[in-house]
């Protein structure tokens, strides 16, 4: 059974699935399984850690991998983007700001670039600078975002591509967790799926083992998107994005207190840093999307890109 | 080409689509249209007026179409349910509140009860009363509504019904309005969808045209979620429901501000309604979802509900 798209072609991938490149989560392991598996594995760039992200190609090694970035923290440090390019990475992601400043350096590496799009002007953007790949990312999912709905979204920038006579492929990303999510992808008009909360639910992924547990417990109704994580680590989030979590003590607690939080956070920052560290599902951030009512055991990254395709593939009639 | 589903065959349609009963906007003229091409047409009950409800279904009459009410505001005035099924609608729609109180007279006039759902938990209860049509609706949808993004929560209510061997007909809201997003809902486990803004800017709405040239030139990011325009006309609308709706000058200056806007409702109210009747798009809410960015023209509905199942068949290769 095959999935053939534009994105397999233009990646060379067996199945048309990228794995997100979630800060803290998506290590070399978890990239390196879901290539192996046949689709695309981006490490997560993250906030910028040089010698993390050295060690996490050395663990995909072998495997042809890629890698994410939070863009406007690149922006303080773009020298991270220069280390991780002599490892040929076979893409580079960049999401959440303007992507222009590294676009030649991505280009001149022969990695593809994928732009991360929350609104119909990122898309625009991003065709303008010739990404060949769109990724349309919906409100639904884990982690940073904004507030688009994929079964508009998705369609949207589809038209918008096709009115620009763009070559780029394009990705939805949000919500998407088994088989029927990638179906229903391709047929709103995307050439594949970015995965982030399914895999973060995954054997490789660098996520708390409470943490998992948490995600097991969690039904989709169960996360909140807030500010509040970046306000307590002081991370200076651009205006636009906000961050889907679950529903927790934490939350509860500050959400809506935001700037209650901003004067506490000289003590509130550490202690949420302290429960991150320990593990600690209710006094920290616990990152993942609506896709959690879809998930119901931790399986190894490379079963569950499979399943995923075997299943969009019979549903589609394809097998 | 057919697209069969339990949808259609509970129903006796040829098509699975339904049209929202959009207060003010879906009288008898839209959804007898919609029947009559093969859907089913439901007249929007709206907050009640009994006379305008009795001159839809004249409207409407030779057409089998249903109904759907506001469930908070039905319970104030009961007495619209009766009247209304005098008609015998084929189906009645509950929206927004507890639809418990209204079964049992529906059931005995043998109308299938439609229920729509914002939660996995109001679905869990949709089933618990035993209703027909279990109605899943995203975030992205115009008018009333919640947060659950489609891609996630129309799946996870797909394997509730399954879980719970309940025969309830799963059907996805929010963001439909062509081909895409009907095979989109089908892969996702749903056997048809309810369109809103698609049929709202339809020839058959009772939408000013200034309303309709505003949605032919907005994209899907120019809406949003917000509880204005309830609080400008005094509407006790519950916690956890707003309205998407294209953002304006009216959102634009209140949103944010509505303890304000509640303590202007005086001057401001009267002024809002002013607006509405007359069909100036900038002082008042125009109620269209994030599909706007799909919408290029306005059509007669019975042609959009005839392309959305051709193209959906075509998609999904049943042609």
């Amino acid at each position: 059974m095959e999935l053939t798209t534009r994105l397999t072609q233009t990646l060379g991938l067996c199945h048309p699935v990228i794995s997100a490149p979630m800060a803290f989560a998506a290590g070399g392991a978890l990239a390196a399984a879901v290539s192996r598996a046949g689709g695309l594995g981006l490490i997560g760039g993250g906030y910028g850690d040089e010698d993390w992200l050295e060690e996490q190609f050395r663990l995909a090694e072998g495997e042809r991998v890629g890698v994410g970035f939070i863009t406007w923290s690149l922006q303080k440090s773009p020298a991270l983007l220069t280390g991780v390019l002599k490892h040929r990475p076979a893409a580079v992601m960049l999401s959440f700001g303007d992507p222009r400043p590294f676009v030649d350096e991505i280009r001149a590496a022969r990695a593809v670039l994928i732009c991360q799009c929350q609104t119909i002007d990122h898309v625009r953007d991003a065709l303008d600078l010739g990404a060949e790949v769109v990724v349309a990312q919906a409100a639904e999912a884990g982690g940073h975002g904004a507030l688009r709905g994929a079964l508009s979204f998705i369609p949207e920038a589809a038209d918008l591509i096709r009115e620009q006579s763009a070559c780029a492929c394009l990705v939805a990303a949000g919500g998407i967790a088994d088989g029927r999510g990638l179906a229903a992808a391709l047929m709103l008009g995307a050439e594949g799926v970015l995965v982030g909360t399914r895999l973060w639910a995954s054997a490789e992924a660098l996520v708390h083992p409470r943490h998992h547990d948490a995600i097991l417990a969690a039904g989709g109704d169960e996360t909140i998107r807030t500010s509040t994580p970046d306000i307590a680590r002081q991370l200076p989030w651009p205006t636009g994005f906000s961050a889907r979590v679950l529903q927790n003590t934490f939350t509860r607690r500050w959400h809506g207190r935001e700037d209650e939080l901003r004067r506490a956070v000289a003590e509130e920052g550490p202690r949420y840093r302290e429960a991150a560290a320990a593990g600690d599902p209710e006094g920290t951030a616990v990152w993942f999307g609506e896709a959690a009512g879809l998930i119901r055991e931790i399986r190894p990254a490379g079963e569950i890109v499979e399943a995923m395709a075997a299943e969009a593939a019979r549903l589609l009639g394809r097998t």
